[in-house]
């Protein structure tokens, strides 16, 4: 069972908006190799895991595959900001774009030529579920073969490519909203792949001097080296409410990415940000509510709620 | 930011394997009208929500889309129960199963007639995330128009599509196990129905008798009935850590479905049930350990751990 | 612009369901060449036609366009019948099933080893737009190169593979009802087969005994071989309401497929038959309406109506 | 049966060519809320069409599904003409491209920046049935679970999607021969959303103030507001031939777009305008014709034809 | 450049047909882990090969896609001799099939309960390029990184997960012919699961006991233990026809799969079998040649034919 | 069974990156009528071709379909090349490129602008199995009806098809590199369309002045013109290692494309170019290799190997 907080797990830095950023972005979130696909991928290998006695293994599959739903929840937002306005940003003919079309205005030209169209004409300037050349996410994608040590390479090699993918994405734009994300996830994702490495470790490979997989050079990409320097690469969080997760048998003892480092599963969580609402798009009506549907809303918003008693949380 | 007891939301009546029914109820988890469909696409709508002002209905949109994620981890786990040990109990020329194919044996004979011979040839008798015709799941089913009250319309739509399935899913199986997955789903998918006819009751729309869809006799299936009962076809959990959601303020008052129940939002979650590790399938490989890779197993499981630290739970 | 008339452009003959014979009969509706793809694909040819002088080319591809889209309403309306009521004919536990699942009873438990479980979990014993194996029909497949003679030969290819497929598919099942529709089918792509060899022969090329593709020996299907005997492989209708069509203009002169006949688009349309409404079924919740909702469309059904002004027809 | 007259549905406004606003169209035709979608859907729920009683609802599908064909010829015939010629406006380097590439000329240089590069490399500048995204139109997307009322809360909601994404459409480009037709479909669609609210309410549903959606204040789209002064967003034709329709017993009444008007069905169609033939495109090799096969076609199009016996038309 | 000799890679043994089997194999062909997908993802890693210093890695690559090749051509050959004359096999109702539907026979009536329906009404008992549940094969599964440690594991990962499967289809049937081709593919799949894993080795990685993966205990497979004792599973051929390639730089040593072989890179191919022309099928048109046109293939089969001159081969 | 030499089957001519032309190339190489599709098709036929009689033409098809695999080695590497160092051709803001990403650099800008931003994000610069619009290669493209006549009216359709949208990428880009390999492929896939047009000949049919489609002046296409005056468009290799093709019998005569030519087969291959392997892109982490790892790949260059024996070459 799966709870929530109104909270994400990194903050996302302001500045201006940018499609093209925003859609390079989309192949992290729903790409062959994004954030969807591990989210998945971790969780069906954890409802089909066999052999009670591997535990261990089933409990890191599923605390990895609980924290990439808090991914998608990142990139996802992160998109959605960088698309948030941009109409207005890119200096559309129309000032403010606060009246749809007025008069035959073209509000949203730049659409015709931005990364993906569907991001203005489908989705109202927000995520999709798609990679960045438009493909939807599919679900052939996962892979579950049942074999743990196969599971294992896949998946390591999955989160290997998913940082590549991401070191390229750095590599396309410099704007800060997609760098505080893309750099925090290049950062999750070496944990990622530690994780697997240090369980295949346990099952008698020795990677040597093979990881990580890209051998960046991280001291060059300032805001990811931050990150490195708080020794996020090595820490894996459980996002387990009632302390029965057995992942911190694997994941300890001397990062296999051979960075002088020693793996860390100590903590539930990390603490995030509060997440906040999107102001509206009048030239997407989006909510697109009239003076009428308003002020029913407002009345929904000032209603008296019984409160809530707690099973599993929330701590007070 | 999003967490996980190790808990399924309802509890899986045992029963015997059958693969038939297994295929079925994928169009419960991968389907177009499926779990894995609604817990993406609220929670896309509530990463891309526009109107501070209109929380509630985003904190509506999250509270079910957490809850979704816990749906698939059930018909997932359904499903793969209704797998597990399905070559002996059809009957396969090789008793016991637990070495695979030994003198040419074949134990995975009965794979070429299943509903999906996916399920024995890739996944290792576990679940897929694809339909009961074998197409994968497909991200250009999410819908997120941004426009609230057309996003309203559709999930009153998807809602009632997934619980009619589910009744015809019913009505081609007696197995006990899909049964009492099936029978929770139809319930909780009413009362996700009755979230989104009452926000739509809130921005002025009158049903009057228009639903449920369908309109179900629920007297008649035996397994239903007795959650209706309980009323759980009128409640609707938070799945909030801390207490900040608002979706009570609208999921209160008389049900939509004219059932002469009133809604409630007044509990955080289930109790749920405590999940379990499925047995080995030597016929399939999986998880394909041998006497080494066991030993390096075992000792991983012993090993110590060093206690994790708590900032969202566990309650203690 | 297009008119409907409300009768079927061929009888459909009377038998008992089969769903087998109803899968195989959606390759001829929503398969790659199939009745969707044929009729999508000489719309789309006719809208982007280029060449004024060519226009007998284009009326010619505008009057098959609009025939195949009576061929999809004619064999979806046959696959529509051959599901429909399967759960009693297949001897279902329940009888009658007019009370979905009641007791927990499972109607629909022949829907797990059909030819498409979709057939009765999604599309309600009703046709659906896919294949034979259940890949949905997909715009990649429409053919418009532009370049006349090639579009041509295309054509010709395409009309000789439903052909063939259609031979294959009668050979499949021996059923009434299906084998009315697929023996129709089966001499119309001979109509059409001819039509573009035809308009080929104008453009310099001679086929001498080439065609037609497959050389069946029609008269080992008797279905068949009843419509050859009233030369409807050697006839074209219009279709076109104000005599505007000059495809006859191609459409005449000695069959390419050396049969003996001579081609003829002296007639409008054929005569058609009725078309009639389908029952309820329960099991499906299809309408699904309860006592209330009945009255209310009684209600709809027993109102006036005005007269409708008519430019275009009827016919009085 | 369907039927044909050579007029387009609605008048397209001449202006230059203009490839991104091609483009952004096709999503129109073959997006997944666009004309191709709600011509296939509402023809497979009038040919899947259950409860002799309902039969002014098979009715009302079948009309709004035939008309939706004609969508489908305006709409594909207006991509045609935004992208017929495009090369020469674009200013290509060679002029005129009337000899395709001569001296190693690159007269479709512009595709490899278009919205689309199909539309120069495989359509030779013609409509596809495709997204604005490229993705292919897909049979998946058609709805039809047999429930009435769920399929009127569906289509209700799909055009409402699409005419939201019109509108969209509509402030990508003020080119005027798109805002003629994306016009046009924006006023159709909400006549189309009317005929599905108003059978929901025939059924017991009661809108208050919901509708339209979205909410646009029309008059600011001159070219939208012009065709609403007429009143097209209130009438529905029946493109019945021989007056069997009875969707007129559902299309009547005060609108539920409050907008004052009431709706009318007394109408068999609106006149249309002529379509003409598209001339040719020799960079594209389209129709390729040489001097021998001109003089072939010039052959063919001076031929006698016999004249045709009409059934059902045409009016003389 | 790419050159072939008219001989299969390995014997096929003979049996009565099995449709069945044939689609199990599928899997192995147009599957995810199949054949076509490893000759494709190796093909273009080494068009896409970066690094003039790493050409042994180039090679091995380039020699073991061109492998895949002939795996394609023996597992196409395989299933399509599976199929090969199944309608007699099962008992059809027409005897012989060689007069296809004569006074309306059907003698393919076991098509619609095959595995896929369209080996017999689209592929006229041949094989086709889609996996065993349908899916058509897909470029998107093709992985190239440009990273060479991630493009190893991954093809490592590859060949194991393609063995991993052919071990479960060799226990889903006994038929002697799938038999023949299936033990033989899982022997060459280790052999190359060795290549990859022996080139990681030579980057650093020690894979201690972890593989073979699956763990199979061979010596009960019978058809696979005789190759393994021919010590097929550590040999490499070149398939180079010019003695170019280095991959027997890597390909040498003690094999990483831990059972007593030293791997060897000494041969150039191994002998092959001729391969024969199937016969026939008259119930599925193919070839479908009348007296008329078996007359022409004669005259054409007895013509002089001018010889032809050599660069490459034959060796004489 | 296949072989392979490290020679290219047509020379690539040196020229700036561009990537945009590299877009438009995918179409000819994992496009619906590019290179791997007819490498696909043929192969299967070949695969599955009945009829012992007519081996001319199952050799036809063979000696063609393994010609395919070249022209996919010499498309792919072409757009590799294309692609090749675009970052720094474009005016990156770093200089030199080789270190990725150093403090914050974007050396991959372009990308997001690119025709297709896979190219620099998941492919490093090199080819990948989709089109120009980046849909994947699909096997449901592969056709294959078992009837010869109709395979081989498919097989000139698609020749010619190819052909025709060779000349239209012609006509988008003057790089040289690009044209040297579009001009060969439009001129072999003229020799094709000649194969099959001749092979329908000996069946019968008589092309008159139809062919070749499209009707260039090829004189106008300078790079095609000198391939023509080579003659080109009427050879056809065998590629066959041992003489044992009879496609020479089919392959002779005057030129169905009416240029004053006669076919001819009597080369086994043309001589080609060697191969080239590219540079690396530290930019794209591609090999990405450390110094370590690069000590460790030259220790494994430098490696003794020993001779292989020869069965079917080489050639010395």
């Amino acid at each position: 069972m799966f709870f929530h907080v109104q909270r994400l797990i990194n903050e996302i830095v302001a500045d201006e908006p940018d499609p093209g950023a925003a859609n390079a972005l989309q192949e992290g979130l729903g790409g062959q190799f994004g954030e969807m696909r591990t989210m998945m991928q971790y969780l069906f290998q954890s409802f089909n895991f066999r052999g009670p006695d591997a535990k261990p293994y089933r409990d890191l599959l599923q605390g990895i595959g609980t924290e990439e739903i808090s991914h998608v929840e990142l990139i996802g937002t992160t998109i959605s900001r960088l698309l948030d306005g941009s109409p207005r940003y890119q200096g559309s003919p129309t000032d403010p774009v606060d009246t749809p079309g007025a008069g035959g205005a073209i509000p949203l030209e730049l659409a015709k030529s931005a990364g993906n169209i569907h991001h203005f004409l489908v989705a109202a300037q927000g995520a999709m579920p798609v990679d960045a050349a438009g493909n939807p996410w599919n679900g052939s994608w996962v892979y579950n073969s049942g074999n743990l040590v196969l599971d294992l390479i896949y998946n390591l090699m999955l989160e290997s490519t998913g940082r590549l993918q991401k070191c390229r994405i750095y590599e396309m734009t410099d704007n800060a909203t997609a760098r505080s994300t893309i750099a925090y996830l290049i950062v999750r994702d070496q944990a990622h792949e530690n994780a697997y490495a240090r369980a295949l470790e346990s099952l008698g490979v020795n990677w040597r001097t093979a990881l990580p997989i890209p051998k960046t050079n991280a001291e060059q990409f300032p805001e990811v080296a931050r990150l490195l320097d708080l020794g996020l690469q090595s820490k894996q969080y459980t996002f387990d409410l009632t302390a029965q997760s057995e992942a911190g048998k694997i994941f300890q003892g001397p990062s296999p990415s051979n960075d002088g480092t020693n793996l860390m599963a100590t903590e539930q969580a990390p603490e995030g940000v509060p997440s906040v609402i999107a102001p509206e798009r009048f030239e997407e009506f989006s909510p697109g509510l009239d003076a009428d549907l308003l002020e029913l809303i407002q009345a929904t918003a000032e209603m008296e709620m019984e409160p809530v008693s707690s099973s599993f949380g929330p701590v007070t």
